[in-house]
């Protein structure tokens, strides 16, 4: 975790705070089942509740594990000392720490989950905004890096959309992998635990009882969970890529907000760097460098071993915390991106027409000129514009065996805008009104 | 692609014989639409169906591309030799190479999908035969390598059943993911191409239309494909760890099947090595290492760039080829599987009793004494066990601290094997019978 | 491997011939150095090189090795088909099919290197010529895309050459590491072999002896062998990144060779697009995506498990021939690149003299302004550049604050071009001339 | 970073006040430089030094930040409350923050590689002291899992050793990679200020001036490093994988070392488990992960682009904490591993002599039966052993067919031990003696 790439809410899940306190209410509402069952003494698990509102001691436990080098029976010692020894004999009975632990790290993935998808949705939010705000806004359209034809910056944005949707429906998918809880004992038999407690437990914590579990929760899942972080984050990197190209001295056609206080470099006071953009650039591979390990913690020793916990411990929190901080760098970004619509006609018009060679291509083979001819055609008159600096609709004008298939007029219309952005509604509408894709 | 391991029927999905056959569909599905639109003549697309049956040359469009270096023209061009150029020239009208490159990937990969997820059906019924003829099959789970307390083999065939479903599930997921076509043209606009004939060319190519495509099908999904694949891939070689582990000398509770012409090593005759298991550890590695590059590819330059094409040239036959041989040969290591009940039994027994100690734990807590002296006490005839090579369940017989609180009755009640097992059932069901976890 | 990023060269020491060429001479050096030792009759030894010029039949190896599935014994059976199965008998004693195998694969791995270090002195030769051709090519520098201060094309070859000639020196390195061979017999005691056969095997094959094997050559040899693979093909993408950027429409300072019958599109004539830059980001990843699973190998189970195999099998040819192919096509990129020395001027000027601000500010301090005085003059002037273009040095001498500080000819020598290409030289010898690197 | 995975030592070199530190001396050192060069007074240069015992406040410099968003700006303005802003106007004079951002890194990064190089000689002593400890342990090897033939223990922690000492010679080359600075201005070209500072700035803090640096250091060289730190990750991963087998129940060989303290599991109180090493195999893989990343930081935009710098904050500091922490474990569990000799043997012999099969038929074909009947004898004989538990020995002097071409003192000598370990003070040689390696 990098503290400057980290906000307060996510990592809060991951604090020390945090955690004892899943493990208390997981041992709680456990004696709860129990007492129910019969198992234990119902006052027993009446006196675990009078910890609720205690806040655990982080420095006591941290104490009693350096001599158990366990950390689940140092919190269960602490919580003697807190609700009695003699009440606290019957905690955790039957249950082994996997119990504790595993489930506690599906409830940390499931509230990590809850923000991300809100972050998306702030994501989705500016995106829906500002692609509405440039529906029409032209610009040319980019492939290999060269001009192709035109497009809007509404269809930019829109197409990042449809991506961060399917992102969001991906989460929804993985956080409803990971809400798995397991309280099943050593081996996952139930021989020492009933299955109602697990039941109990997994209800109380917002989970569903994983249906065979070890004595971990299978890691598959968690595999699952990471590969889809990995997929949102590689998606911020895409628009953040888009972003820097539009910014670069070349091309800006847009920039990310520059806050007056800013200083952009030490030594060049006119540079504004996309310096956030870049950031998420990097922030992207952190989060995606965490998928491997994940995978390679899928395939453990018979019932479990543990070289899947200290991956965990790193990029459980490590991946959540910088995807969250992420997407709210994003979201902010993209609300209040600075777009400069004329920077984009004039590049658009850079090449003088030469965009518009496509449907000229297409004009001719329609005017029944052979495929091969026209192509020849629409190649001579494109060579003296990109090497002479002619204007391209003016060539084709004077171009005898052009003109012989079109008429000027035909040719003028060749390179009218509103030709390219006809169908823009037809996409926003299956981007923003279509359920299609959920 | 490693023709080792490689099964035709997925091979042949990446041949060029393959590719050109849905490149010619999809020109003549969008030529029948532009028909109806009456964009180009009903004859010129009819006669694009004359090729139906032909057998494209393979040779002679390499021919092509060697002077064009573009492969897609040199598609149309021998196209084009064979319906006659004058039909051809409305082939191909309005749409732009990516239309039909992109396509035709997703309808690979939509293919490629369909056999990993027969593959797939296979592995689950191998593993539900074999879990449900070893339900009662008593061996010893074990944490972190160690022995800790019985399970049985059926429940370990059932979670890899588990698991394995949880990937079928998820490859259906990434299936429909990738089940889009995109005919836009340029960059995506349809501004030479009716979003109509998109519409007709996805559905008979049993595809989706892409709701925003650029020049190319945003590649999140494909991202999303190939880390469903990785997720599958880590669990194969969680199955495999285990059968490996189950085999090695010292354990031998389990054999891949050996064939009796087969020679274990030039060397050792008498070695039956688990090569199939260790070649499936490898080949997971093989497909997992492609989810990365694939994440790589999702942020492109603009309305598309081509980094990606050369990235999925390589993982996209490699990752789905080796994953179906991976699977197939899963199944049948599962199906032909030599289980050796007698030294399950045999090495659960090593320790003499040990094992139960968390019984025995658990019934001293149950009888009033406290969890600490509980633990010391099991400690220390768990010691005497484990050091001396004693009996466990006679050392507690004659501790007097352990007699004062349990009977001699109680005490031998806690070896008993049908205490571990009597919840095999419960879970039997909520793997095979439930459907809560679709 | 993907046959059209492939070369004949590398390809062929994959292919089933060139691998049973080296398992022959591998066998066949041993039986000498067996005879020597007396350990087998000479005339056994004399009778392998029968078989010296004879082309191993690879079908019918095939053959043999679908009934024994042991390619080894296969090729041995074959072996013993050539020279006849009395004289055959002796052949391979004392070894283990590891033996045969891991040597050749270093044998293979080798050759491999010796190509890719050719290849890089190609690369190498190319950026050394464009260099010193553009040592004096001005360019703008640019930061986070950003123009910042002038820099010369030759010095951006000298850097690529300097990060190549690096590449170089660790190729040079890992094929050393990787150059090691081992004889040494079941677990690599030795017990059924002598150490001598290994020394004279590997003298013969080009190799060292490794110093302790166990049935394997240890694998954090080809971990770093790949591992620096990977670093060559990071620094591939970067160069290639570079040219795409140089060539995207609106910078359109240099362009990759467009040979005249080159179609770049089959929609757009005019376009020229990057494609093998594009191209070559694409393999680098693929090359890059071998380096983690080279790196699970490492781990293997006891003297050696066979999980490490099926990986080699696809990334040592993947890698290698890939790397191999990029490097070609990147040595050719570079040494056709077109350059265009009046757009990069153009390109600079964008900004009408914005890019000295640095000296500008340089200027102000020295002459006393504090600095913070000295950013807010620079800052005002350079934001009516940015803002309202104008021009940066006739607002600067327009600026009495400032021109209180700095005389008009103080002013007009900020903006000389040859203050900041004064240590190109220096830079250049620092490159090409020093051996302190190596 | 994970705080129970990291030492104070390591740590420390990550703080904001090393950090700062060492941004101070670089500044104060060019201050020396400039000032030698009459570029800025001596006086100001001697300044600088004024803050040489001055902790810098951390939290002071964060404040300013929040307001200039810009860290060494941030970092001079506080610098300039402590000197005086008459003083301090001079520091940073033609410098551009990289200058010091990326000297500084490297700085940190060759402190740690001190430190890794330290630990891996703690490692080396370990694995060297307890490889002749056990030089003459005799344990069986085992391929695939299965027992092979003798070796001893010494072998395996030699062939660890030697591994170890690999690493060490590419960790200390992987050192001299990152042992480079640059101190050459906004994009490199040491327009604004003199190749002699960068030099002297570079001698004093124990680096070399990098040949040709843009505005940053060239990433190549941090990928290298990474990837090296991968391999040594790896190879700690493959010591681990020993240990982890070598304790398992069915094994039990040896085992990490138990303090009386210690409670194995929260129910069972029995269980020893390698929960170290268990540990060490997650660890590595979170260095792991990190080589990636750092290979896709290399393709940098133009003269520099900013994304690499968020993954380094990320990577620096938690690969390098991890595999420090890695290391020293590893150093401990190896010093400290208890041994086991007796269930060495008694594992070897599980199969009554079986793993002398390998002998027993090269003995066959020595005396003159063929290689296949020899395969046939030996192979009839071990599968009594194997299926019946017969002794192999007295199979063999009871089969009529192997008598008649090896007598009982012949068949008697194939079992001795003596044979397998004969050359292990030659290769104990080969490794701890030889340089051939280094």
């Amino acid at each position: 975790m990098i503290p400057r790439y980290a906000r307060p809410e996510m990592t809060a899940i991951w604090s020390p705070e945090t955690k004892f306190r899943i493990w208390y209410e997981i041992e709680a509402h456990a004696c709860d089942a129990q007492a129910k069952l019969g198992v234990i003494p119902a006052e027993s698990a009446a006196a675990v509740w009078k910890a609720k509102d205690v806040e655990f001691d982080v420095a006591r436990i941290d104490e009693i594990e350096a001599v158990t080098k366990h950390d689940v029976i140092a919190f269960l010692t602490h919580l003697a000392e807190i609700i009695g020894s003699d009440e606290a004999r019957f905690v955790h009975q039957g249950m082994t720490s996997s119990d504790v632990l595993d489930t506690t790290l599906n409830v940390q993935l499931v509230r990590a989950a809850d923000i991300l998808l809100a972050d998306l949705d702030k994501v989705l939010a500016a995106l829906k905004r500002r692609a509405h705000e440039h529906k029409d806004t032209v610009r040319i359209g980019r492939s290999h890096g060269i001009h192709a034809e035109p497009t809007t910056l509404g269809l930019t944005f829109a197409r990042f959309y449809a991506e961060m949707d399917r992102n969001r429906n991906r989460l929804e998918k993985a956080r409803w992998e990971i809400a798995t809880g397991a309280v099943s004992g050593a081996v996952g038999t139930f021989a020492n635990i009933d299955p109602a407690v697990e039941e109990h437990v997994c209800a109380e914590m917002g989970l569903r009882p994983e249906p065979i579990s070890t004595q971990v929760i299978p890691r598959d899942r968690h595999a699952m969970f990471f590969a889809t972080l990995g997929v949102i984050a590689s998606s911020v990197e895409n628009v953040a890529l888009e972003i820097r190209h539009m910014q670069r001295t070349e091309v800006l056609e847009a920039e990310e907000f520059f806050s007056p206080g800013q200083k952009g470099s030490s030594a060049m006071p006119h540079k504004r760097n996309p310096v956030l953009t870049e950031n998420l650039t990097g922030l992207a591979r952190l989060v995606r460098m965490t998928v491997v390990p994940a995978m390679e913690n899928v395939a453990l020793w018979h019932e479990r071993d543990i070289s899947h916990s200290s991956v965990e411990r790193g990029i459980a929190p490590d991946a959540t915390i910088t995807l969250d901080f992420a997407l709210n760098r994003l979201a902010g970004v993209i609300d209040k991106l600075v777009v400069y619509p004329e920077t984009m006609l004039a590049n658009m018009n850079k090449f003088r027409g030469l965009v518009m060679s496509q449907r000229v291509l297409l004009a001719l083979t329609q005017a029944g000129v052979s495929r091969e001819d026209a192509y020849r055609l629409v190649q001579r008159n494109a060579m003296k514009v990109w090497e002479e600096g002619k204007d391209f609709k003016e060539e084709l004008l004077s171009d005898a065996e052009v003109t012989s298939a079109l008429s000027p007029a035909e040719i003028e219309e060749k390179f009218d805008l509103g030709y390219h952005t006809k169908h823009v509604d037809t996409i926003f509408s299956r981007v923003f009104d279509s359920t299609a894709e959920k």
